[in-house]
Order: structure tokens, then C-alpha cells, then sequence
């Protein structure tokens, strides 16, 4: 991470595309899906800060401006890709013994909606295979979703346990949007939720399994 | 899938180094052992037949003879990484009620020890990447493992619910193993075993073992 951002090129060469001052947020906003684009379509180790410019039909010094290296244009797309995630709010929202229920909702809404789907798609495929990618995925998803699920409950084990609820769903992803497993890939979404909840119910807040009688 | 296996070359050409005669069944298996070497290394994309035999020093020939296809390899790395878990019983081992345990025992000892781990990451990062190994991985774990696990319970719900079961431990994997999340990465395989025990009894048995239904 030696690289620093620094400015778009000026001068005599190929003029810029796009400038940062034209439209600052919204050229921001097409490198971003730009890069989810090429994240997904190379995976993190072929895509690269020129590749993306591309895509976005930006000059590639505007990538370095907005985002730096190629690492932190990742961990932006990252940011983004969890900010659903992030504007929830389960637990406030939750009815009292609906925690399990309402993340699982969250979280198939999240990877139900093909918007969100891709870009997160394009994330787990890139932190399995590549370890630069793994350690920002590993940086972003500790220090965004799990610690702030983590202070929400009770206890020295809660971090352990917000990460053993995000297992199951995790794997559910693996199964359902990656492998592709059947039944578990065409199962309905509520059907799944209601499987889903008492167990992030346990995890998340101790709560007991139901015996199922 | 088009090519077959094909008898090992012969004629004038550079001899082989190994020949299907010569203690079939330990050439074999060192063309395996090279080939997970080598899926894990270069991934499935990147692997070649050419590169596995180099890395088994035998002739590709001898590759495409004894496995056909690199699909065919990746397929029979994939089975013989998965025979651990194959052998073992958990249903028929367990104590009553202590199929979940056995179950989380049974996963944790493959994925603790790094002689089976090795394999299982190498496939689990092929399957991720690309859809032909997926494809691969999707036949085999839904044949040879779900399948297998669903024919021990009861109800027309039984392979979602053993699928559910390894989501759970699938996830674990994944940000124990893959994305090494803490405390998940470094927490004490007893502890996990016991934190997971209830959540697949749960799914395996809805609280209850078959035999009590």
C-alpha cells in the first residue's frame, strides 16, 4: 500500500475523459460500478486501475484521485456494496424475539435483489481467491457489520457469536447463489427465513431451539 | 465433455516417464496428490493437465489415461478429498442426541487437519471462481454428501434441512479457514464443536433424533 492518490494528470497528453470537477459525485458513483463490473467480470487479481477507467470511460488518473491504489478502490466498491447492510437496523427493528427472524430477512433481501447481489457476488468470489482481497473483505466485514452486530449483544462471547450467525448465512450464500445447491438454490425466500431465524435467534441472543414436536 | 480417456502415448516420441503398468495404483494416486497441489496453487482456470503431470513427473498421457479430462481430474481430487467424510458414520457413531456433535466433530477434525484442509480449500476456492468446477463440486457434494445425510432423516424436507446443516459449517469454513475472521479463525475447535452441536441438531433432527419421531 505504498501508492498514494494523486491528482489527474494534466498537461499535454490525452486529456482527461471526465475531470474531478465535473459532476464530483456522480463520476465517483460510475468508477464505483465500473469497478464492481470489472471485479466481478476478472476477479481481483486480473482487474486493474486502468481496466476500470475504462469501463467507467474516465481518464485512469481520476481512479487514483477518487480511490488511490487498486486495493482501496476494492475496498470501496466493498463499502458500498455492504451500505444496505449497514442502513438497517435489525435489532431496533426487530419485535422482542424477532432478532433471528429479522436478519434473516435482511440478509435474503440483500441477496435476493440482483442490484445488490452482483457487486456482493463479485466480492466473496474475489476474497476467496485472492489474500489482498480476503484481508480487506476480512478488515471491512469485521470492523463494519460484525463489531456493530457484536455491541448490540450481551457478553465476552459476542463478537464469536455474531460471526457463528453470520456463518449460517454465510454458507447459505455459498450453497444457494454460488454452488448453486439444489433444493437449497430454488427454495422459497420465507421458507428459508423461517427455517433461518431460530437458529440467528440462538446465536445472536442465546435464545433456545425450538424442539420441533 | 467431449474428450475421452485415451490410452497412454507410445511410439517414437519423448518416452514416458511413468508408464500405466508401473504400480498403477500408487501413480495414480501421485497424480492426484499433484493435481490438488496443483488446483490449488493455479486454481481451476489456470490448471492444466500438462501442469499436473509435470508436477506428478509422469507423461500428460498418463493423466488423460488414468482420469480423462481435466474436468475428470478436478472431479476425482474433489471425490478423494471428500473420502474422509465419507467413511465416517456420524448417524450410526452417535450417541442419541448427539448427532449435531458428532456432525460438528466429524467436520471440524477434517478441516483441523492440514493434510485434508489443503485439498478441501483448494476445491472450495475453484468451485468459487469458476462455474465448471462449481458445477463439478455442485454434483458431487449434493450426491455423495447431502444425499447421503438426507437418506438418514425423515420428512420430504430432509435434503434442505441437511443442506442448512452445512451452510452452517460451510460459513465456518469460510471466515474461520478462507477469510480468517477473528475470534472465529482462532477459536478453540472444542468450543466451536459445542457451539455448533445444537444448531445442526437442530436442523438434522428439528430437535429430536429420527428414531425418536
Amino acid at each position: 500500500m505504498t501508492a498514494q492518490p494523486s491528482a489527474p494528470r494534466r498537461g499535454r497528453g490525452r486529456p482527461p475523459r471526465a475531470t474531478a470537477s465535473a459532476d464530483a459525485p456522480a463520476t465517483r458513483d460510475r468508477i464505483l460500478a465500473a469497478a464492481r463490473e470489472v471485479f466481478a467480470e476478472r476477479g481481483y487479481e486480473k482487474a486493474s486501475v486502468r481496466g476500470i477507467a475504462k469501463a467507467a470511460d474516465v481518464d485512469p488518473a481520476l481512479v487514483h484521485h477518487y480511490f488511490g491504489t487498486k486495493e482501496q478502490v476494492f475496498e470501496s466498491a466493498v463499502e458500498g456494496a455492504f451500505a444496505p447492510v449497514l442502513r438497517s437496523r435489525p435489532f431496533a427493528e426487530a419485535r422482542p424475539g424477532r432478532v433471528g427472524e429479522q436478519f434473516a430477512r435482511m440478509f435474503l433481501g440483500v441477496w435476493e435483489n440482483p442490484a445488490t447481489r452482483a457487486p456482493l457476488l463479485a466480492i466473496v468470489r474475489s476474497a476467496v481467491s485472492n489474500e489482498a482481497a480476503a484481508a480487506i473483505f476480512r478488515r471491512l466485514v469485521t470492523g463494519l457489520v460484525l463489531s456493530r452486530v457484536a455491541e448490540e449483544l450481551d457478553g465476552p462471547d459476542a463478537q464469536l457469536r455474531a460471526e457463528l450467525a453470520a456463518a449460517q448465512v454465510v454458507g447459505l450464500v455459498m450453497l444457494r447463489y454460488v454452488i448453486k445447491v439444489e433444493p437449497a438454490a430454488s427454495a422459497d425466500p420465507e421458507d428459508l427465513i423461517a427455517r433461518l431465524a431460530p437458529v440467528l435467534q440462538h446465536h445472536l441472543t442465546g435464545g433456545h431451539l425450538p424442539a420441533d414436536g
